[in-house]
Order: structure tokens, then sequence, then C-alpha cells
């Protein structure tokens, strides 16, 4: 690439200047079949929001959700030199492989929804910087790295899964929702993939000294995720942004993919409106960062494993939700009565 | 049929005293695979649970979810007298016809799950009697009714969902909750289909009526059943108690579901082991009922349909949980490294 093919971050913030808003007319079209259909107003819960949500950002008045892409970004940490992760950095590596080998979590939960799975190993052999000593990427590898993930968006999706595997990546998380929403560095620091007590107050430590080394990045998010952030969270960004533009909604997975998403919530909450969080990560940072940019997540069962597993499941509730507005009956159709005096 | 060959609750109660315990060996099997898998201990959360779970009751030592069934009783109850519901009576057996239509919501997640749906219809022209002025079942029906519902469990299927539709029928499951487990009867009646605020004084004051006049029952939770029950929950209760007796694990829906299986729980809470509550209804009463019953729903999305919806769409969960359990490398087999130290 040359000089001028740089990707830049203000090409960024000009795109994000420009983000479609909802298909109001789909939205409605939605609700107004929803009150046809032969069930109680409502009684199908968030199934019901699911519907008229996919309708708005799909831009269609029936949703659909015949084509799930699930995109896993994976990538290196240098802060993992803090010693803040239960295990080496090599088993991102090792991660990838067994992802390409079809033997990971995600895997069997990506062909029980017959979505299409692609992995992306980004540059695990240039791990970023120790954010306790500096920022995590300059401006220009996070453009890349964010430039990277929007080419994971293609059209012919009807729903856009995300997720990450990063040894370190939690700490990362962290560093982020501290940097963005405040707080003490010990609100948003979890165990992982298993730290002990000595492990998670040293990860403590790190992720406190990591936002105070980078205290310039403050007030500009997108700076904040360059400083703090890391190859693939920069990638799921990315990613959130081309979706909207695509007119793809986006699940969300877990802690770490939620924390990348959350850049641009601080930047301006409306710009994940076309996203919902899959499921409230075991991590226990994941529930005050839901509170923060406002999101109830559909599912709770305890999950911490990340690769966009909780988000691949979740599939399933969209793929419920197109299927019962679509296929259900009207009252009038099925001949069933309404409420009384109704 | 012969009234030698009438059902009788003796014989039930009889069955419950050689129930089948958990298969001890094969929930041990799933453990100390699951230990081997390539992810952090523990990061599949439920689902990890939920395979333990499955394999224990299905008694194998690889749980399998691939030919499930799902049973939907329908019943009508003579309490809809008492003005308790939102929707005309008619509306059980115009539902029915639905059901038989494929047009419902249940038809579409069960073929969403590719489960096996079976709808029972029990005598929807002979509803119960208005359990404000008697017991709605004699001890004869109840037990009809409940040898009704074991029939519906049949073997080759590796779980069993259960649902339930009939007008009234969450006035049942208050009654039913008030008699077996106190309090008081606003504590455990809600809106239902779609009361109003004096629709529902009207229902809170009929639940605490029927109890009163069935006072004689509460000692004994099968009287309990033929009391305040009705065809559907009674089937339900015997579908619970023929699936353990054939080594099926139960998915049960929302609240009159649950408040059919309380009754076993109220017998003896052990009897519920080899079930899993689907979700958690948006009707009122399913929360302190989960409390009492000692369950923790899989989902909580604010549905309140019954058609044994919440179970059917908690299937892919059950699924995943036996796709990711059997699919996965071990940690050996992947060449991932363990935990630092460990």
């Amino acid at each position: 690439m040359d000089s001028e093919k740089e990707p830049d971050l203000s090409e960024i913030r000009a795109l994000l200047q420009r983000m479609p808003p909802a298909d109001k007319a789909a939205a409605e079209a939605v609700a107004a079949r929803e009150a046809q259909l032969t069930k109680p107003a409502g009684s199908l819960g968030r199934l019901e929001e699911l519907a008229a949500w996919l309708a708005a950002w799909q831009g269609r008045p029936r949703p659909r959700l015949e084509h799930p892409r699930i995109a896993v970004f994976v990538g290196n940490h240098g802060v993992v030199a803090q010693g803040i992760s239960a295990y080496p950095q090599a088993v991102t590596g090792q991660m990838m492989q067994t992802f390409l080998d079809g033997k990971a979590a995600i895997n069997q939960l990506a062909a029980l929804q017959e979505a299409d799975l692609r992995v992306y190993e980004m540059a695990l052999e240039q791990p970023t910087a120790d954010f306790t000593q500096g920022p995590a990427l300059s401006e220009a590898d996070c453009a890349r790295a964010m430039a990277y993930g929007m080419m994971a968006v293609e059209g012919g999706f009807d729903v856009l899964a995300l997720g990450e595997m990063g040894i370190g990546n939690t700490t990362a998380a962290a560093a982020l929702s501290l940097a963005l929403f405040g707080g003490e560095a010990a609100d948003w620091v979890g165990r992982g993939t298993g730290l002990d007590e000595a492990g998670l107050a040293r990860k403590t430590a790190v992720v406190q000294r990591a936002v105070e080394t980078n205290q310039a990045a403050l007030p500009d998010p997108l700076a904040v995720l360059c400083a703090l952030g890391g190859h693939e969270l920069a990638a799921i960004t990315g990613a959130v942004i081309a979706s909207r533009l695509a007119h793809i909604p986006v699940v969300l997975d877990g802690y770490a993919c939620t924390a990348a998403a959350a850049v641009l919530h601080a930047i301006e909450p409306g710009l994940l409106d076309h996203c919902v969080v899959a499921h409230r990560s075991a991590e226990p940072g994941h529930g005050p960062l839901l509170e923060a940019i406002g999101k109830d997540p559909l599912l709770d069962l305890g999950m911490r494993l990340g690769e966009a597993s909780g988000a691949a499941l979740s599939l399933s509730l969209l793929k419920a939700a197109c299927a019962c507005h679509d296929g259900m009956a009207t009252f009038a159709e099925a001949g069933v009565s309404g409420p009384e005096g109704g």
C-alpha cells in the first residue's frame, strides 16, 4: 500500500456523520401486522420487539433471518507482558487453528444456526504495544484495523453477529470501559479466562495505569480506541459502522465485543441503534457496560467464552422472531375471536 | 372403558414411590469431558450445566437432542363463568383449529426446531366445573386426564417440551399456586391474556374464593390438582411423571405449565429434578412460583403466550449445549495450551 492509500481516522469520522437512520415505515408495517396476529397483544414479548427492530434496520417490512454471518476477529495484545491472563499468548494462535479445524465452540454453534462463519486473523505475530507504556495502536494502525473490520461486511447477509478472540482482551475491554465511562478500575475488571486473586489485583492495577498513561486520549472516543483497544477490537468497531451503512443489523457478543462497540456510543448513542447485545457475560464488567450503553441483553446464561458464542446462540431468537411474525395467521384469517367487547 | 379400567389416583401415588434417579455416571462422564474441552473452565455457563443435566436424565454419557417432542394440551375451564378472562371461552377451540392449521406461534417455533409437535384436545365441550363452587374435577376425571398426559410420552424422543392452551387457565395456575405455596391471592394473579383493572380485581377475588371453597384439598397436592387444576394441567402433571419413567428430560413452559408440574414438587421436590423451566413468563405469578420450586429459567424475554412457545424456543439452547459438548476438541486434540502453571 502506498501512503496515499493509508486509512485515516478522519475518513471514519466523516463517515460517522452520515449514518443512515432506521426505516420507520418498515417498523410500522411490522407493528400493524403484529397487532393482528392470533395472540394476546404483546404476548411474544421481546420476539415482537426483535421483529420490528430487524425490519427497521434491514429496511424491509417483513424481516428475514435466512443468511446470518458470524465474524470473529482474532488479535494479540502487548499488555499480556504485565501478567494479566491465566493463559499464555500462544493460545490466541492455537485457538485460531482450532477455529479453522472446526473444533471450537463457535464452529458448533454456527453450524447449528446454519450461519456463514468467518474468522479473521489479525497479525498475531505483531501484538499491539503494551498500553501501560503508551498507546496500544498508532492512529494509522487503528484505522487500518477498523477498515479491515469494515471489509468483513458484505451485502446478502440478514444480520451480522460479531465476536472476538485474543488473550488479554478483557483487560483491553476494562481499560476502554474505564476510559469511556469512568468509575473505578475495579468496576470493570474480572477474572477473564480464570485469574486467581493476585492476578485480579494485578489486572486492576494494570487497567488503572493504562488509563493514566493514556490520559490524553480520553476526550476523544476514537483516540481511546487507538490507545486502549486492539486489532480485533478496532475491527469490531469498524464492522459495526460498515453494517449500518449496509443496512445489516448487528448482534454483539460479550464484554470485549461490547466494549469495542461502546466507543461509538460514546461518540453518539444513536450509533448503536442498529445493534442488539446477545447476552450478559459472566465477566463482571459487562453488566455496568450494558447499563452505560443502555442495552438489555437477550440471554443471561453465565457464559464468558467470547468467540461470538453468545451472539451465535442468540440468532435462534432472531430466527424465532421472524418465523412467528411471518408464519402466524391473523385473527381474521384464523377466525379467532378477539378480546371480549374489543 | 369399564369401571375396572378407570384410572385411579392411588395408582399414580404408587408410581410416585418408584421414580428412577438420575444417572450419576453419565453426568460424571460429561463433567470429565467438559473439563478437557478447549475453553476456560465453566466459560459456557449454563450450556455446560444443561449438557450434564441432559446426560443424567437421558441416561447416556453423550447427551443428544436430535428428536425433541413438543406436547401442547388444550382444555376448557368452568371458572370462565366468573369473568376472569379477556377472551371468550370459544377461543380455546378456535386456537386448537389454528394449531391444526399450522398457523399459531407454536407451529412456527416447532418447525424451526424440527420438533415433533403434538396438540392434544381434551374434551373442550366439557369444561371443568367452576372451582369457586366446588372441585374442578372429580378424582376419576383428574386421574383420567393425568393418564391421557402420560400417554403422550413415547420412547424415541430426546426431550419433551410441555405447554398448554386454555382460556381461564392462568386463574387455575394462580389457584394451584396459592393452594400449594400459600401467600396472598394477589401474589399469584396477573392479567393473563389482557384483563383490565376491574378484571384483575375480580380474578384475584375468584382465586381467593376458589381456595377457600376447596380448603379440604389443601393437605394433599394431588387433591389440589383435582380441585383447582384442569384437564390440560392434569395432563401435564401426568406427562412429567411418565417422562421420568421413560428417561426423557422435560422442558416446562410458562406459568400454567409450571403450576401443573409444581404439584409434584409439593409432594416431593426431587420429583422435578428431570425438568428445567424454559423461560420466566411475564405473568407476574411465575416469578414467585419459580422461587417456590427452586428453578432458574433459561430465558427471560417477557413472553406470556403459553402454547409451549417458551419451551420450544429454549430447545435451541439445549441443542447448543449438546453440539458444543459433542463437537468441540479437547485441549490435547487441538494442541492448545492450558492455563499457565496449570
